[in-house]
């Protein structure tokens, strides 16, 4: 029986009679650094800020030793720990694996899990290749299950506005786009070499940071059709980490610059940067349509700026919009406009998304496929610098 | 046995040989609107965030009828519920009364919790006037136990910053404060009268989010020695809910405007508004200093404006600082900056002060006598408008 | 012959046939500092970015001593100079008084203008006290001749749009007014003793920059029925000029916070500093209204921000209109909106205000009767705040 | 005699002893539209607002037609008028000819002038084409005398602060750019055909406007080394005027996007549209370094936003510099900070700095060599963007 089939087998536990009862779903989580401990939150909340169709239940921890699993699992609520991730991907009560392993062990861990036919939830990047990325969305769409990318600042519901607006013509024709993931934590010369400067992965910054910027320009205006680009590498050299004299060769980007041609005919730009002094997290866009524009900031994820093309232009200007209950599901969170939701709201909301899929709702946007567009965009921009020549996607 | 020494007697269950064991203290909420899932939320995730000595157990929660408290407690994760909120106070598995009631209940609640030792964290306000409010403060004196009135918007980390600045002597001698909180949630005449206009209540916009302001302006600044105001009923006749065509007075103020004089020699003004156009959470303030100035906004809470005062003026100006893991506690929702937290977050963080409080870590700013001292403000303010004349404190 | 009717005289030299010529009207200014030197370039530029009735003709020039009155009649291009300000009022080809110069020397030198039945353009404040300010109306009302009073900021487009908006009840009825003037030049105790600390003054900070806000306040929304005032002098002595070891003590206000009742029944608060670190020009107001609402900064005076209440909350917020052609008479210095005008073009706008009204046109906003009302309001914060009482003007 | 002798043989007439005499200067000036105004202005006030060695002398202004020269003198005050602007250039009374007329008339009357060795001050875009422009900083370079590009925006005291800045060291290495110039003037598809759309410049909205942030970008850093620019005509067809059935196509280009290499190692993005809806004058610029970071918007192009990387992050972020006195030439137009100079005063300066070079101070930094490394860069962006390549300048 194929992995697929073997899952299939569970859904009727889920279902029943097509509607869906209120059940638990056994989640087993790998890793429990930031991001594992990010998930663990979320998947705690999410249930009682939605109303779900589905509960997680935190059923297995692995990492790479017993002590650090069992510790975390301790800490975060899950029921038992493991310091094999194989084990977990099997384990009967587990119904879904969800990765935030480091980025080389995405791949082999969730398609073990794919085989077996179980749901799949991984953090960005899906992989450090195009290729990689594809194997494993290729292996999702095989399994017929649902799978999600940890995408989450797509969660946002001013983000979720501005599609919105986008996609219902609100904006008319959209012919500009510009976006930003600029940050400052490799600015300094002096920072040491770190796994995120791995030549093995193919890319530094663009990868790191920039997947967030490429993927919520798909999500915004859909497929990327061609891309030239300026990648570079600024400071070539790092100091080993705890050993200031001794240098390491960084080989993989610090910047990259890139020109933009979507397949709806809009044309853009794209900057990704670890080293923007200043910059804690310049995530930032703006669309331009004919009939209107918007500007956005991750820094103030909370608002968005909106300029709607009237006749009288003495009244008018950017106006700024404020997340509230208008804007779902802000409404889950907080009952009053203005209050904010927080960076780890977006994972709850994320993981809500992946929980109705799960129920039968809408498949998640950053599905595997999702992840690898967004990897081969990366790949594009690689080839295209060091050809210095436009790819078309 | 008094009820404090009944509790007492609770507490060697709690430390033992003067160490903390991680143990779970039972918690017994009351109400369960919005802020009664906002605690409950915070309860949930407390644990998962902080490294905590004492872990919430959700054990009761009550509310008006059996149904209406049987659905909130599955929802939330309570393990019982209950219509009456005397059997709640006085069940044995509560250790910490938590009322998140009407306001006109909070009194008798908290007073039969103290009077039974039970540690209370009460929303805000406290109560409908200055006397209510004090024979709580001062039954939480007798009682010896930990109190919390839940002004969140204090336990922000840039407010412990702003805080520290004043109280370090960085900004200098602290000379003007401008204080604001206006939201426009009652500027349409059409909105019906509702519970927060009753005259029962004494206040109208100036407690309902005025409070808000005033808990901060004594948060940054210490104690407030005198008020002259004017409060105003602008909006005197509304619909009631329903009836558009029937009117009913409204008694108490929707705006209010203050000019204080601090105990330390600062002074300041300080306004408040429900009919405040466009204005979603204008929670404001402005601390003026000889050697430099702040500037926040509720409505990006997440930032700092300050200004630095310094010899060369030309590469000088306010500058805007992002929380971030330097602004403890910041650092345990998310490892790096910029990144926001939320608003269900600072009631995480003023959870984790109640708990720190009642494992012997320092007390909570807002205690039961906190949330007296901002009654008096109200009161003196009420009585300087009817009087026209500077109140004493 | 009296003064009013000798300048009647000269009056069909400047109008014939109901018609106004094109012609030359000469100019007499006293004062050749900052201001005079503002003054002389709005003059010489006035009639080449507006199409005017009257142009003004550099007469001539008076200052304390002939040395520094010819150098700046060169400088600013006066065809004389004089050390005798009385000489100058005498002048027969001196049709107008300007004046610039120190504020004590207001009231004698319009009174002299006055007799001759000549208009006077006088810069703020109009005169130390209130009584000062009302003999200098009343005369001018005797003369019946145009006067002006120098509140350049309310000749700003978008305060006169804001007015405008007010006015036409776009903002529907307004009941909420907040105005600021801070800076913070005297924010450092080591500041030596200045003229504008003079006692006989009577006012600081409220007289020197308050009026500028207390102009603005009534420019917007019309009389101010009563005020309640907390005036201070925070730093009560100051070192003498070039004498850091001699001490002066001070009289006069560093900063005044006042409650405001509108004549419309709006009521505000109003603040005014010279010790608020970090400013330099923060003169702001927002003004709440059923409808809408305005926010204004004198540091951005090309914009205006505006809420405009609709249904559909979803796309609102404030929006940030940018001063051009569509705002009178921006366009006169710029055919494009977003480049901005400057603080001296300003002073230009009013210039040509004085200028059309000489022609017939309206009377300035700001004449001396406006002048002698903000006095009174600046008197009456100042009572008020002694007496620690409401003072209804 | 070579043009350039001719006037050299002036220049005693100037100069006398080596020192400079207090002498006036003849201007010619050609084209009395917007800009033709905006110079006539500029040239009136300079002299009040500095100390000048050289005072201009308005000679002669030539337009189209007689009437139309001589309303335009008689409105900006010039003492002559002619429908000739080779008379203009020939006036033994012309000093310097000052060319506000059509672009395409640029290069005859510069090079007219120049081969009388006139000293030409043209507005930018300087010619066409690269190749005219080129001819014109040959000839001006042959001829030896001052020229200048009406490039006015690099004249604000901001932009000299941020040059300073980059060129002291003060961010340390400079590694990335961002520049923009955003406008909406054509964004609406019905906005009629205009000169500005005519094929015969080549070039549209990146000469336009594009040109203004090219030469930004090039004051700030240094020659541009490299470009990869991808060049888009959006709207291809417009009404003619009055003819809104008639439709003509658009050859030129409505936006632009630029990859940048910069001779000192800098890399940038650039962009420029007329079709960004809701943009007056996004003429904006990012640098950044690794030392800190500006951000600049021309739309509030009195201040400067700073970060300076310090050790302490806690305290830090980006902070506003307001233009004040301690930026240069700002004291000239106010002695205080915080009251704005406006789009008018940006041309005094750049008169002022013509001036200056006329009297033997430095040369403008916008002389008609960088008129045509502008230019320059603008076809080769424009060869780019055709051949889907880079280009090295």
């Amino acid at each position: 029986m194929t992995g697929a089939a073997l899952y299939a087998t569970r859904i009727p536990k889920i279902r029943r009679n097509g509607i869906l009862d209120k059940k638990s779903l056994g989640i087993g989580l790998v890793g429990s650094g930031f991001m594992g401990r990010t998930h663990a939150l979320g998947l705690a909340s999410v249930g009682r800020i939605f109303d779900l169709p589905l509960v997680p239940k935190l059923e297995l921890l692995a990492d790479a030793t017993r002590p650090l699993a069992e510790a975390a699992a301790a800490r975060f609520g899950f029921a038992r720990a493991t310091d094999d991730w194989q084990a977990l991907v099997a384990d009967p009560a587990v119904d879904v694996v969800d990765i935030t392993a480091p980025n080389k062990l995405h791949a082999p861990i969730a398609l073990a899990a794919l085989a077996l036919g179980k749901p799949v939830y991984c953090e960005k990047p899906l992989a450090p290749t195009a290729e990689d990325a594809r194997v494993m969305a290729e292996a999702a769409e095989r399994a017929g299950v649902v799978t999600q990318v940890g995408f989450n600042y797509i969660c946002n519901p001013m983000l979720v506005l501005a599609r919105e607006m986008i996609a219902s013509g609100e904006l008319g024709q959209v012919w500009g786009f510009r976006g930003i993931h600029a940050e400052d934590f490799m600015a300094n010369r002096q920072t040491p070499w770190t796994w995120r400067l791995d030549p093995a992965g193919g890319a530094g910054a663009i990868a790191d940071i920039g997947s967030h910027i490429i993927g919520m320009a798909r999500f915004l205006l859909g497929p990327i059709a061609a891309v030239c680009a300026d990648v570079e590498t600024v400071i070539d050299r790092r100091p080993l980490p705890g050993q200031p004299d001794e240098m390491r060769a960084v080989a993989v980007d610090d910047q990259a610059r890139l020109l933009l041609r979507f397949g709806n005919g809009c044309r853009g730009t794209l900057e990704t940067s670890w080293l923007s002094s200043g910059r804690q997290m310049q995530l930032e866009f703006e669309v331009i349509g004919e009939k209107g524009a918007l500007v956005f900031s991750q820094e103030r994820f909370n608002e968005l700026r909106y300029y709607k093309t009237e006749a009288d232009r003495s009244r008018n200007g950017f106006r700024t919009i404020l997340a509230g209950p208008e804007h779902a599901p802000y409404g889950a969170f907080c009952i009053a406009g203005g209050h904010q939701i927080g960076f780890n709201d977006l994972k709850v909301i994320e993981i809500r998304n992946f929980l109705s899929a799960l129920a039968g709702g809408p498949k998640p946007f950053a599905d595997f496929r999702e992840g690898y567009e967004v990897q081969r965009v990366i790949d594009a921009a690689l080839l295209s610098s060091k050809n210095e020549a436009w790819v078309r996607l």
